[in-house]
């Protein structure tokens, strides 16, 4: 199967535009997984809760509407980061939508900083969907949570799907040891550009990656321009999790005496 | 507190002569914590069950009663690794020994590779002990169970003592990703040279390294030859898991929502 990522530098409050930048950009892309960076339709840096309401779409909205005739009508996968509006709440989410029409939502289970002030704190699902294989989303943040991307690949994902927005230097680095230590795919879109709003300025750090079971990056996109970048895999290595013909990481666990509460 | 690292490169079979090392090394380190190698007395590649139970010491053997002695002495706490001969099981454990002449012994949650062909599986205890701070203890492979550093690092610890025979390439990069997603200093020591026993040859990659709960690596080892490093570091900074003003990186966690069995 193909997997890939589209690194964008969407522009604050414009869904219309920035809806019409993945079109374009995807125009020619047919049969892959693709993420898109977190929160790709509004921008990141919201002033008032007011604000990100007003910008926030329901799963029925125009955002998740257009993507998923692109979806459809490309046969593609597209997993991409949505300010989601659910009645009185609004989650940071990333929706997943496929070929076949099918949707699926997973609401961000750690935020960071200042979307604390902001977004609802979600009861997250941390389970796989299948289009092609079984796909696990996490959204930024998530990352540093070792239990996410665990919990994501007990439960069978074989590629991790991670819209991301990032601020800190750290995660492209460490996605190889969340790749390695669960013995799956993933495939971690990030965007580019600042934003300076509300007093404060944030500059998102690009450098997408696609890391293999192995710990090996498969693809890499700089830290400054929109990168597309697409790679075939084999699903299957990642359900092979012997490090060496004795070890097996998951069958090597010692969960009894694991103390994660 | 002063903590640190002796990267040694072991003769195989010879625990006199490794100590012997050992002792002349430390000759001038007063109080400070030091970790050595795993199997640091007797080498790694054993060839039989019967070769690493001759080699293998029990706790008052010769071994642990040198290091502590010399613990006592010069005011240190020793960690390292030891073939341990219980009764008729082996482990593949580290021994802690303090100035105060207290001895906590961990024995190896995940054995690697050939491990498995001649010692036991242990029961093992993941709980910190104290010695200046709350120190918690993981053998090598152990490292890519993020479970291991997780359960220290809930239980207290805050720093990670961490013998190594490392033979392959990422863990001293992802120690980064453990000290940062649990906010606590980690000391891994590795052994250099090789071994050529039972028809294989191993290569140790030394590369020893601290690192600081805000992912900096405060020490580095070289991938061929012994080095004594020593740091001094704030253990309270490891007591403190935030890393925005509004994220706590243990306070965010969702154990609700993991599925870790």
């Amino acid at each position: 199967m193909r997997i890939g990522f589209m690194q964008t530098r969407p522009r604050f409050g414009d869904a219309e535009a920035n809806i019409r930048a993945i079109e374009r950009g995807l125009a020619k892309v047919r049969e892959a997984t693709i993420v898109l960076p977190e929160l790709c339709t509004t921008g990141y840096l919201f002033e008032s809760r007011r604000e990100l309401r007003a910008l926030a779409e329901p799963l029925d909205g125009p955002s998740v509407t257009r993507l998923r005739a692109l979806a459809r009508s490309q046969r593609l996968t597209l997993c991409f980061g949505l300010a989601e509006r659910a009645g009185r709440r609004v989650y940071n989410s990333a929706v997943s939508v496929t070929a076949a029409g099918r949707r699926y939502v997973y609401r961000k289970a750690h935020l960071f900083d200042r979307e604390k002030l902001f977004f609802d704190r979600a009861e997250p699902r941390f389970e796989p969907f299948r289009s092609g294989t079984k796909l696990g989303v996490m959204i930024c943040f998530d990352w540093i949570f070792p239990e996410t991307c665990r919990t994501l690949a007990l439960a069978g994902a074989r590629v991790i799907l991670h819209p991301s927005n990032l601020v800190l230097p750290y995660c492209q680095t460490a996605m190889v040891t969340r790749a390695l230590e669960n013995r799956v795919f993933t495939v971690t879109c990030n965007r580019v550009g600042s934003e300076s709003r509300a007093g404060a300025t944030l500059r998102f750090t690009g450098q997408s990656r696609i890391v293999d079971p192995r710990g090996k990056v498969l693809a890499q996109a700089g830290a400054r321009g929109e990168s597309l970048q697409v790679v075939r895999i084999d699903p299957g290595q990642a359900a092979d999790k012997r490090m060496t013909s004795r070890n097996d990481l998951f069958r090597d666990r010692r969960p009894r005496f694991y103390r994660l509460q």
